[in-house]
């Protein structure tokens, strides 16, 4: 059973850990510019955005400090405000008409709308000296409580905003306002809690600066059957509360690191000069071909009356086939299965391009490599080989590696302690180690000679199945990721390039240890003859495929490009067993929960 | 009829507007270190790569230079490789088992892989001086013919890479290399060819350099039924060649902008601490309601088998309703109307997190403001009220806008001049003044006043309609954005947060000129028993919402949130009127072809 690190726990058994570096994972984060703002953040909501508070409870002085308008910093530029508040001008009668006039501004009423940014828990702890520098500062922290220990005399109080992995730990005696809700037990794990006071040095190991609480105010009470406590929770149970595994240690820095390998994704490619194309999600075109797909239908009426709806129901010719023309899209329509082909139209024109959206299968695969619902990362390169491809796809995965090792420290230091000891030195050698290049041929070569048994029977011709795979990534190279290029054609795509020896094509697959498979890409077939040819022999029909065709009629060029599973990138870099548990809500036969 | 400025005429009449800054969709492109690098760009592959050049062409001298190996420039670092390649040592024989050794690199054959850039169009005139720096030097176009002229002594071939609106300008005499392909007609319109020649200044006044072609080899020939000829053609006949519509000027040029867009949706909201959280496309949760949603199935056969089913085949209960048991999730699936509510279960763990991703309705609305399928991002805040959201909203419009007017000026040229003529003043203006901002009931009182007559009568409790929106924005106040905020309950969704006064609800809408609605928010309800009595009133089924109940149960905080539609933000910051056109593939009611 693979079970869940408890909030906090880990912390007291390996004490080193918490003090390790602590940058946020987006270094980009705004800087607040003075404790006014913390302050002002409810301004004249307090009462009203906190009803779940117990009328008892509210006690005046329980409130957090109001401020009507935010005073500018004397010298320092004035804010700025994005909206004009109109209403006192219009509801005395004066006019019947109002133009907007720009000098009429200042005259229309308050000014509101700063944008403003709470202050978050990377923002105290992330910088070099880990929240040093703000020793003395009075500030607000607003979060979930994680843990709660009252000693005799204090009371520690973790908790967390999910903006980094750790916590913000805030220390209290019985002199701080709001007191009385830790004893009645309102402070309890998952309760939602704004907390005042005064950045101090901690004394404890765990972290550089600690709260000394003023004042607490429970925003959000937590029913006791929070299923989340600090005993530990198999990854498993948590999958059935996929509203909340967020919260979770784990979770919330899988999150987190998704995020960031999604923007390295976008950064990589905007920096190489590579446009961003959406591909279709739903497709009647039927040229994709193999893949299981999902048909997307209205002829079965939607939501809560599908569930009794009667087959009969379901328009249908004189010859009992059902009758599409009724259909939204007048013919069936699928969920894609890939956008590479729709990425080709736009590569031929805009020459470089990316997609990075949903794909589906409906493949009944219940296993731990495989989702329903995935997305995926499909690059094209116009005037490129299948070098260029193998090289953009290297330089690709050792840019958004690197990202997430220099941005994401926090976590990443979490999964090598917690979920796979050594990953920071295995995603390290892929920054900087050359990857291995070879040819199938030689691939089942090396197979052949290796004493190794395998349950699979290897030969020239034959699909590499997981352990092949897995023997050439982790035990002929060392870890190494391995690029295996020019399949035999039978085993690939019709759209792949055929080489010169017309036995194989112009494929490649990027093998990853522990994940396998992480790319698979080609240079596509630009010739009109040679893909018309392909066509035929597997009797694919020619002309479901005119507008693809039509490329190579209209200015072909030589391209290539590669598709990448992002969830299997999440896996890949976080360690995470189960690709389940590297998207926030997996779907998977019998199970599309939320 | 609409209609395409064609390729080139534009600036033939607007002379002035060629030369407009040329600045590249993507500034941050990766700058190339020498020439060398260009002419290596085919460095053994060339004649396998261009087979469709009929053999008579491929004369010797026709073929670029080659270069087998990337020389490293002297004194400069070393150019890093990515790959190596694993094969003589093998064939050989002298190993069995080969394992990885680092020092074994060296010796292991070829290194391969330079992650090669092309030089684009965008690299060359995209600089501050157009390109003038480029004088001299001796570099290769790749690119897609876009016009021909002839004239007694020279020839000027308009050459696009997509890389940014402007064309090379090409201009050879017999003497180049490859010149009898213009001769005998292959270098057409829609053509894709490879040209090398020396940069010099521009006698023209529409750019500042021109190549003086040396070489000239047609990579794929245009077939005479190109459907993109000179003549204008429109947008309406580019819908049913939406493959080969992005290599025209409009359609490349919302292509680049809707990238950019996208960038910069993600650079802002990662810039500020948000995390993009991937909400699912397929939902067996009844609980989005309202919608009209597509169904998600697999009890009719996939791909080219769908068109032939029987209705009989799909399986049923012993009472004749579809049996959903033996459905790939065992209950019926939908695709996703919204990810509000999914992001909503990260927000309350994570603080800040935000969705970009498709969307689908199925309205059978044939609008040219409608599409079944298009993205959206929404962002969700916890710890944040209607205020927090309004000035997200603000300022998230204002810094995707400063971003295109910053990075696209070319492209926003080309839609000021052929496709809205001002929409640079409007968009500036968005970025530049505040928003209005006013409650939906003096927006009412606002309508009644005025002596425009409607044809749907205004009265407090109805929904604002298209003419009532298109008053307020550009009537009433002037084209600048307005804010509407504290609608009837009645006409806003179940989630939204109520108001003291028991009647509104803290929403908010933003109207923009064009437009209309581009982004609807709310403050969400957080209280749980306000929460489920609203249910109650709806009539909705408690228990299907029990995982959003949760987020109030177990430390519930003020959130709030907003939705945009991103087609629609491409509308509205290119000026395009239909919004099939801002999508590379629209689904319609009818229509999914591609």
């Amino acid at each position: 059973m693979q079970s869940e690190p408890n909030p906090g726990k880990e912390n007291q058994e390996k004490p080193e850990m918490a003090v390790a570096a602590l940058a946020p994972a987006t270094p980009l984060r705004f800087r607040t510019r003075s404790t006014l703002r913390f302050l002002s953040f409810y301004p004249e909501s307090i009462p009203r955005i906190l009803p779940t508070i117990p009328k008892t409870l509210l006690k005046p002085h329980a409130l957090p400090p109001k401020f009507h308008r935010l005073l500018p910093l004397s010298g320092g530029p004035q804010p700025r405000s994005f909206c004009t508040v109109i209403s006192g001008g219009l509801r005395s009668g004066e006019k019947t008409k109002p133009e907007f006039k720009e000098d009429r501004i200042g005259e229309m009423g308050d000014r509101v709308g700063l944008f403003r940014k709470k202050l978050k828990i990377a923002d105290i702890k992330g910088g070099p000296d880990e929240g040093l520098n703000r020793v003395g500062q009075t500030l607000v922290v607003m979060g979930w409580v994680r843990t709660l220990r009252v000693q005799s005399s204090v009371t520690f109080i973790e908790v967390n905003d999910g903006s980094c992995l750790s916590n913000m730990q805030c220390v209290m005696d019985m002199e701080a306002e709001g007191y009385d809700q830790v004893e009645s037990g309102l402070v309890a794990t998952g309760a939602s809690i704004w907390v005042q006071g005064n950045v101090v040095k901690s004394q404890g190991s765990k972290q550089k600066v600690e709260l000394n609480v003023n004042k607490i105010i429970v925003v959000g009470k937590s029913d006791p059957s929070y299923p989340i406590q600090k005993k530990r929770v198999s990854r498993e149970f948590l999958r059935t509360k996929a509203h909340l595994r967020p919260r979770t240690n784990t979770f919330g820095a899988v999150a987190r690191v998704r995020n960031a390998l999604a923007y390295a994704t976008h950064k990589f490619f905007q920096e190489n000069g590579f446009v961003w194309v959406s591909s279709p999600i739903i497709t009647a075109s039927d040229c994709e071909g193999a893949g299981e797909q999902f048909c997307v239908t209205t002829l079965i009426p939607s939501s809560r009356e599908a569930a009794d709806s009667l087959v009969d129901g379901i328009p249908k010719t004189k010859d009992g086939l059902i009758d599409w023309s009724q259909d939204f899209f007048g013919k069936p329509a699928f969920l894609t299965v890939s956008g590479q082909l729709n990425a080709e139209t736009y590569a031929t024109a805009l020459s470089d391009v990316y997609t990075f959206g949903p794909t589906f299968r409906a493949e009944n695969s219940n296993t731990s490599r495989h989702l329903a619902e995935f997305w995926m990362i499909e690059p094209e390169l116009a005037f490129a080989d299948l070098n260029d491809d193998m090289a953009c796809a290297t330089a690709y995965l050792q840019y958004v590696v690197r990202h997430i090792l220099e941005n994401c420290k926090e976590d990443m230091d979490f999964f090598n302690t917690w979920i796979e000891k050594g990953i920071i030195d295995r995603l390290s050698n892929v920054v900087d180690k050359d990857f291995v290049q070879l040819t199938y041929t030689d691939a089942i070569e090396l197979l052949l000679r290796t004493n190794k048994k395998f349950d699979f029977p290897v030969k020239w011709g034959c699909d590499l199945q997981s352990e092949h795979e897995r023997y050439i990534t982790e035990g002929a190279f060392g870890g190494c990721p391995v690029i295996i290029r020019d399949y035999p054609k039978e085993i690939k795509a019709f759209y792949m390039r055929q080489n010169d020896d017309g036995k194989t094509v112009a494929a490649m697959d990027m093998l990853v240890p522990r994940v396998g498979e992480l790319i698979g890409g080609s240079q596509r077939e630009e010739r009109l003859e040679y893909l018309e040819d392909r066509l035929d022999d597997l009797k694919l029909n020619k002309d479901s495929y005119w507008w693809y065709l039509d490329l190579r009629r209209y200015g072909s060029v030589p391209h290539a490009g590669f598709g990448l599973g992002f969830e299997r990138l999440v896996q890949f870099a976080t360690g995470i067993e189960n690709i389940r548990d590297a998207i926030p809500f997996p779907r998977a036969p019998g199970s599309a929960e939320f």
